[in-house]
């Protein structure tokens, strides 16, 4: 007879191996399987995730987790253990007729989103986001009943349910705690945008020779990704439509794109795919196939992903790493030169698209999102009213017009649709984190600037494999960042840093 | 409640599911997986494995399985229910312990070989086989043991080993059943060899020019995949180092390879795996998930391989419809002449290796294999007697010595290795099947080589839909064969397709 603890590792370890196959399935959904096999692919994925959550939900899980709260156990199986009951909660807080409700509405959503889009057809798409929000709205209160049972601290009604959302993503974090950073960033970045594009006005900008060959940005990307540190023996870069990072740790998959008019777009999409397959593999391998072996939060996965991308990789030693190896690839062309490449990676640019956005005018995007999330939850607005306070908040916050444009307005995005809320916040905590962590990253090694320059990532990945991915799920994310940085979450770090690079301040 | 037949289906449809994993796994392990990403793959396939094992011989599935033989059922659920409880009684005749112990030796002896066979290392080797052959023996010996207790026309003894293991493949198949069909065999082919050896030396052959290059083979290959019927809307075709098929029916994914100094090996590599999906896209697809929607046997899946590459392909019309393609690829050159190419695809050789072997001298191959392993079931030899038993079978029936040469010779196949025996007798079986569908093929189109000349293959694969595809797993591969070609199996349609073709008799 196992002890509770041990029953319960052999069976969270048996959930991570059918994870296992849920990681190569939407691998393989994305980058190899034929169009007729979707239907097929959909049934095999529809019954293993009822496999898992079978499993995970089982009476006998809840009892095992009741009797081994009462076992001496180390500090880790401690950490463990609540990320187990955490898995548990959130599985049995919603009724299965809801998550399958949900689950056909957002594929039916997805399907819907991928015409409408395109055809700019808010008419048909309003009530089929309408339908998702009546669905969300259900399952957040759901959430908000289950927790508030469990914690006297939680009242239960509409307030609570975005709450109960955000946490999904970024365990513990809450409206309260984004509420100031967000408000910092507001009253802070669209003067910032302002300033710099007076600025960089005036700097000539070069165009690019094109086309570049996509077969050689492939080539040249994936060197890139070698050199920062990707494991080709233990991973594989593809094409897909969507860059994303998937697999296990010891067979990461990350996937890009190339267009032969963009030297920037997959190279850096690259980079920040290598960032988070860096984390997953640096991850602690005696903690692997439980919960507490696995990444924080989503935030803490995208700032690893953006401090490749946007802190060390937009900079003057980057490009000084790169510039030979764009020559090499593409021949001489006096828009190669340095300072003009440097130029193109660090534009700032209003537009209308968030995943076009740079580094300065994104979390605008996010913020707007954000707020329009918010007060759906909330019940102070409706489906019908997002057009217009999307082109309000844009003509706000980016001087940017959508009335009329809902493909490039509140359209643009698919993460609604497939009842995603609460998830966008994430993006922008990340940047936040990203900027914090090398600003003590850069106080601990002076020659941070000389070894990106020669393509030399070693001390860096060090610094990040000790101080975030060794850490696994053991602390939270908040632990995580003071622990390495010395304070919590403080959005200074993030405008500093912009002040400097866009500015010189 | 659901009634005992209705549960079944249920329960095989879940782990049918589960096989769609197993299925993409094998192939994403073939053709995309990195090197260190085998041993996570490793485990998870293990896991898969065991959950598929729980569920298949769970308590419950005895249960159901009695009761619903009470239960008033249609035809086909008669006949699903028979491979039900075939698959159950196939899964509980070994003791998992057994079952966990033959997989690690087979993992451990593949690799073994994959170095010892280069290597020609007989010495090392052999008590790596013997440890597989003792494990099969007393697995075969659980399986007379069951098989024993459940039908009283088996007496438990060495003397039912290889039957057992011969019906994992080829179910109601037997050595009784193989005998005389390989006795007529041996009978005539090895005077038919010789003569056809004579007849061809007289023949010229020009050699093809080379290379060719590998990716323009590929192209050519799957065009002529897809002209035969195969369906990349629902199937893929990749590289790897030894072809196969495998997927699901919507999904079937062939593979190849291609060598620059060898035209028709990947080519013919590809008709013959097209043969594969081609049947398991036809399998009747309201019966999809259940086990007697499945392939009925392993020969009848390796006839429907060589009815195509050897039936169909390996003719003068199938040159006639390649020729042109041929130098459209690689240019006009007068080695491409029609009856030059034909007599490449049909020359007739006896040497050391069954994968590189014609259909000719290949039964050859087969029997030698049949009589040693059959010989090591009953005891009559052991491992260290195989070199020097196969150097004078391979004599005897081939003409070529393998003495001190255990790489060509007893070490050439993983199948032993691998724990697999009882294989070897379906690739001759199936090839015997090919003849004789294809002889009731020919007699119901009177214009089958004209079509076959015109790439239309689409009234042949009616045939084979219609007496083979459809039919699933529903009837026995001898009802099969009786009902598409009014008798039994029987050797002369395989002889007397072999004498047409090679001494236009
Ligand atoms: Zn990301
Ligand atoms: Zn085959």
């Amino acid at each position: 007879m196992n002890k509770p603890y041990q029953w319960l590792e052999a069976r969270f370890n048996r959930l991570s191996q059918l994870a296992h196959f849920n990681h190569l399935a939407n691998w393989d959904q994305a980058t190899q399987m034929p169009s007729g096999g979707a239907a097929a692919r959909g049934e095999a994925m529809a019954e293993l995730s009822l496999i898992r959550h079978e499993l995970l939900t089982a009476t006998e899980v809840a009892e095992q987790l009741a009797m081994a709260s009462g076992e001496a156990l180390t500090a880790i199986q401690q950490a463990n253990l609540r990320a187990m009951q955490r898995q548990y909660d959130l599985s049995v807080a919603v009724p299965g007729k809801l998550v399958r409700a949900k689950t056909q509405a957002a594929m039916a959503a997805e399907n819907a989103w991928r015409q409408l889009r395109p055809a700019n057809n808010w008419t048909e798409y309003a009530p089929i986001l309408k339908n998702m929000v009546d669905l969300v709205r259900e399952e957040a209160d759901a959430r908000v009943d289950y927790a508030s049972k469990q914690n006297a601290n939680i009242t239960a009604g509409k307030a609570a349910r975005y709450d109960q959302l955000i946490d999904l993503y970024e365990p513990g974090c809450s409206s309260a705690f984004i509420a100031p950073i967000f408000a910092r960033l507001k009253q802070t970045l669209p003067a910032l945008i302002n300033q710099v594009s007076v600025r960089q006005a005036s700097q000539p900008l070069m165009p690019l020779p094109t086309p570049l060959h996509a077969e050689k940005q492939f080539q040249l990307a994936r060197g890139v990704s070698q050199k920062l540190g990707f494991d080709f023996e233990r991973g594989r870069m593809d094409l897909s439509h969507h860059p994303f990072c998937g697999g296990v740790p010891d067979d990461i998959r990350i996937t890009s794109r190339f267009d032969p008019n963009d030297l920037f777009d997959g190279l850096m999409s690259t980079i920040h795919e290598t960032g988070h397959a860096l984390y997953e593999a640096g991850l602690p391998k005696s903690l692997r196939g439980q919960p507490v072996g696995e990444a924080q939060s989503t935030g803490l996965h995208e700032s690893q992903s953006l401090l490749f991308e946007m802190q060390l990789a937009r900079t003057p030693e980057f490009v000084s790493f790169l510039q030979p190896q764009v020559e090499q690839n593409f021949g001489s062309h006096s828009a190669f030169a340095s300072d003009n490449l440097y130029r193109h990676i660090t534009r700032v640019s209003a537009g209308h698209i968030r995943v076009a956005a740079d580094e300065l005018t994104y979390p605008m995007h996010i913020i707007l999102r954000y707020e329009i999330e918010q007060a759906l939850m909330l019940e102070q607005i409706e489906v019908a009213d997002i057009p217009a306070l999307w082109d309000e908040k844009m003509q706000q916050y980016l001087g940017v017009a959508t009335l009329g444009n809902d493909k490039d307005g509140c359209m643009q995005d698919v993460h609604w649709a497939a009842g995603e809320f609460g998830y966008f916040p994430t993006y922008t905590l990340g940047a936040l984190y990203a900027a914090q962590l090398t600003a003590s990253l850069r106080k601990t090694q002076p020659d941070f600037g000389a070894a990106i320059a020669q393509g030399d990532f070693g001390s860096i990945k060090h610094w990040l494999s000790q101080h975030v991915w060794q850490h696994g799920g053991r602390y939270t994310t908040e632990q995580i960042i003071t622990m390495a940085t010395g304070e919590p979450l403080n959005p200074d770090f993030f405008v500093n840093h912009l002040k400097r690079r866009y500015l010189d301040e």
